[in-house]
């Protein structure tokens, strides 16, 4: 396989791309157009060319054009630049040249990919689609069920419905068939591990009572208040999960957020304790939630540790369903992954990276535990990847991937036998019946597929992209925690101190005056500048750099800020005394365009300049 | 206001406006590129003429290029012709064309509606799209909430997420704040209006204890079995109410379905003596739900009296939410709107709509009862409706309205002090906060509310397309009616027997070989129709004509077919004996091009045509 060269990938920040964008727009428009003109030849014009002469015709084609170009200005005048190696902020960049092109064209057919019937050629691409992510993933695409939601949320609730439907079916069973639960306590019952599970929903199956079984579980009889466990997730987890809680019906009260360390991964030890006194009082884990990539620090939790946790556990007769939250992360594992699709050890990654100029050669990433953390993303059960993030196409396109394609059966709409029937497995007539949304965009589907295909999911295609970004963010940290005190224009010194080390691509920092000890006097100046440096202040049109910003709170963090604040020289109190926290710049770095060799140092330069003055206009105001 | 003129706002059955369709996107290409570029002019290209002369940049290109001419390949050779008044199948057409030319162009921007941050523009788009929406379906938008959904599932979600919180709230209050709810018992405090509950939320917000209340209440405690009561639903309701029921924890269990009459309505009556049985046994109802334009049959509930009712049981003492599940038939209010956006009275209207030509002088619609459910919607508590249906837009693009703004406090995810601030719930910076969803695209958002610009809300703007869709369903189904039985080419007649009338613009009908007493042999020529008028022998496009198909089963409907089978000669038996229950060809009709004084005509003749040939080769099979 050849390698993708990224350049060619994007529009680009200068429009670099554009003859050829508007060449295959064009030409795909004309496609349709004709499209539409080859069917039935012989049919009517419905429009003549005496209707087009009428003055109402005219009237509302000049208000279409009106209303086309106000929306223009709206979006020139308001826009955030994602094009640009200026903004360093949310998950955003510059978008996938072939997805982009891929949704437009889908948009003139807009098919629907609720049924094959409303999208017999956007519903196949889908599925590919699914078959490559659930591969990248590390799971057999034969065994493996994963398909496009409306985004991270919806992929994120889908887990929850998973777990929730999935613990809830041995109960089921032993309502309507307990013969085939024989001797299995409740506790036993609660504690099958997924596998154990879809074993159970196959041999009911094979006996005739999955219905039966189906039909006594939580999707009919509703959710009985904590019965079914604890869902434990890192502090760090993304605000959707406190809504799947309340959506799945679960409470928020029976989700237990564990204590993320100074690293802001989740800590280890605080989730072996948490299983550990819930398994003495008898009560159930429903799952436990890994964070790749957190939204606010972009840490990588040890799903290894989770995972080889939990086959401790089970040697104790406790089990729980592991859903990992890549919505950010998730498609980096296409780097770790060689053309063949093998997860390549850190050595020869690492290796790999440096001799095809995947990243360069300055650069030491992954981290062993990272490397780590991504290869056990294959041994939990579902997995939330966004295409719309780190998979570089356009809005909106998430993704929910299951390790064992039985699951469906626990929350098809429809009765198993009509999955079986016709092999909708292999060939879903209607995927509406098997996720939990309805119609949805092909559009979204062909964009993906497209991606995907010039951009194939490993480290010679769109690992090459990934590699811009993981680069980039390394290197800017790598300038940030060099970097002597900025001198600005007032005359102050700002010292730079980031965060933590990058996991991925976020680069947590702020800028503190020398000196400064007071907590509130580095929030102040830390929002300062995010207001100067984001949409707060206005139209960002002529900003010179782009950020976002976040928050750390006892309430929500405990203690993990606390080394961060140390080497600053803020004792914990002054931390835990304030109940603003501490704020910090926030760079999410997905542009491709700052590489090494181009364009990061004058990049990196104007961003020091533009912060002399920012720093400057901020503090003294 | 101007009449706007449909036929300048689709591209057409034969592409009628393809120049002015390319003439626009070119530009908005342009001004896109060219925004890009203009983005501080004294950065450096990223991409270089001798990037651009590497092989593999080539190459990539040349792959791209490929990749994109493969899916142009697959979505002509596969997608279903919409824009062709050939197509009277699903919920589909030819679409506004300045609703895709928004999405186009916003696509290249790419913004995020979850946050304002993410989305300057768009964001704005989508709370005034919503304001629109909202005024239209006889809500006051200053005391409303409407917005954006991924579709008509999570509107429907989110309709449930509401009447469930909402319910749940005032036990909540009992537990953290008892005094204000005094002498109250529970039975009491389930049977509350939904306006008592949001005056609730607002007295318990001023007296500081709602945080309180709200942590007491179903989102912290997850649900508790059936304890919120049964929710109320017709047998024609859509799918996404039983995956609604199953997501949100209720349980279908707790689900009771309605028996609908011969008219595919909810018969009242039989809504009636449930709510009478559940008062008796006092099990509080978490809500009714109302189909306006039921998927399978087009067929409007009775809104108007299911708010009587509930007004009359009020009296009693029992409450409940009423959702009306508008999801098809929720844009066509605007036809019943003036300019002034004011409901007209049938007699008004009817005069209006001939006047202005919006359907035919020969049409005799609104039904006098579509009418009055149509007007009643504004008494619905919450109401889904989806652009990407009746209002002509891409996918995807639901909407959900509330009528009380309060409930956000009830759903949303941050602490209710984050709305007050800064008046977000006039300028919200965070949609995410309020809604379902996160990440979306806010080129949704551009669709619709670009659609609403140029054809506003009412009978002279976008009333006008709807009036396409009503004249040509009725006049399809007054020409089937009126259809002598035809004489196919195998010498053999077929009477063509309708379902219903229809309440909207969709047309169930059947093929019955003349003498026919067998309902197999009905079901199958139906099933061998269909199959050769859709994608299931393949590619459709040399397909002369397209529909779709339905079942009506004993199980799903009880007896509400019978009355069309006896006026084909079966008896109830017949029908209740079989397992298939009885499959109907159903034809929604949304193409604005079958115009009688245009097309009609020819369509309808061609259409028979294709029948005589259909019949031919599907009853020798």
């Amino acid at each position: 396989m050849e390698k993708v060269n990224v350049d060619a990938l994007f529009l680009g920040p200068k429009s670099e791309n554009h003859a050829f964008f508007k060449e295959l727009l064009s030409f795909m428009m004309d496609e349709h157009i004709h499209w539409r003109r080859n069917f039935h030849p012989n049919d009517p014009e419905a429009v003549t060319l005496s209707d087009m002469d009428k003055t109402s015709f005219r009237r509302t084609r000049e208000r279409t054009r009106e209303v086309l170009l106000r929306l223009s200005d709206q979006l020139k005048a308001k826009s955030l630049p994602w094009h640009s190696p200026r903004y360093l902020g949310h998950m955003n960049s510059d978008i996938l040249m072939p997805a982009t092109l891929a949704h437009m064209a889908a948009i003139l057919y807009n098919p629907n990919n609720v049924a094959f019937e409303a999208s017999p050629a956007t519903t196949h691409l889908e599925i590919e689609a699914g078959r490559e992510m659930a591969a990248m993933l590390g799971y057999d695409p034969a065994k493996s069920w994963c398909h496009i939601t409306s985004g991270g949320h919806l992929a994120n609730f889908e887990g929850v419905w998973f777990m929730r439907n999935a613990k809830s079916f041995p109960l089921g069973v032993k309502a309507a068939d307990p013969e085939a639960v024989a001797g299995k306590t409740d506790w036993e019952l609660l504690n099958l591990s997924p596998g154990q599970i879809f074993d159970l929903v196959a041999g009911t199956r094979r006996a005739g009572t999955f219905d039966a079984a189906r039909e006594q579980s939580v999707r009919y009889t509703g959710v009985q208040g904590g019965r079914l466990g604890r869902l434990l997730v890192p502090q760090s987890k993304h605000y959707s999960w406190d809504k799947a809680a309340d959506v799945l019906g679960i409470g928020v009260d029976n989700m237990i957020k564990i204590q993320v360390g100074s690293d802001f991964r989740m800590d280890m030890d605080a989730l072996r304790a948490v299983v550990e006194d819930l398994t003495s009082r008898e009560i159930p884990i429903l799952g436990v939630v890994c964070v790749v990539g957190s939204t606010e620090e972009g840490a990588v939790d040890k799903v290894h540790e989770a995972a080889a946790m939990r086959r401790e556990f089970e040697s104790r007769g406790v089990s729980f369903w592991i859903h990992v939250d890549a919505a950010y992360g998730g498609y980096t594992r296409s780097i770790f992954l060689d053309e063949d699709g093998a997860f390549m050890p850190l050595d020869k990654m690492k290796r790999v990276l440096h001799e095809d100029d995947v990243v360069a050669g300055d650069v030491d990433w992954p981290k062993p535990e990272v490397h780590a953390a991504y290869e056990a993303m294959a041994e939990a059960d579902s997995i939330t990847v966004d295409p719309h993030k780190m998979g570089y196409t356009p809005y909106s396109a998430g993704m929910i991937a299951a390790k064992d394609s039985r699951v469906t059966d626990l929350v098809s709409y429809f009765a198993p036998y009509t999955f079986t029937k016709g092999e909708a497995a292999a060939n879903p007539d209607m995927l509406g019946a098997y996720i939990m949304e309805g119609s949805k965009a092909g559009a979204a589907a062909a964009a993906v597929w497209a991606a995907h295909q010039v951009a194939p999911l490993n480290v010679k295609g769109h690992g090459r992209v990934q590699g811009r970004s993981m680069e980039a963010a390394n290197h800017f940290y790598a300038s940030l925690t060099a970097q002597e005190p900025i001198k600005a224009e007032n005359g102050r010194c700002y010292e730079i101190v980031t965060l933590t080390s990058p996991d991925f691509n976020l680069v947590n920092f702020v800028f503190n005056p020398e000196g400064n000890t007071n907590l509130d006097v580095l929030n102040r100046l830390t929002l300062g500048v995010y207001n100067r440096c984001s949409y707060v202040d206005g139209p960002v049109y002529y900003d010179s750099f782009l950020t976002s910003h976040t928050e750390f709170t006892v309430k929500d963090y405990g203690d993990a800020p606390i080394a961060f604040l140390e080497r600053m020289g803020f004792s914990a109190d002054d931390y835990r005394d304030n109940p603003d926290g501490v704020w910090v710049l926030r760079a999410c770095i997905l542009t491709p365009f700052l590489r090494h060799n181009t364009t990061y140092d004058k990049y990196y330069r104007r961003f020091i300049q533009t912060m002399k003055t920012i720093l400057t206009e901020v503090d003294e105001a």
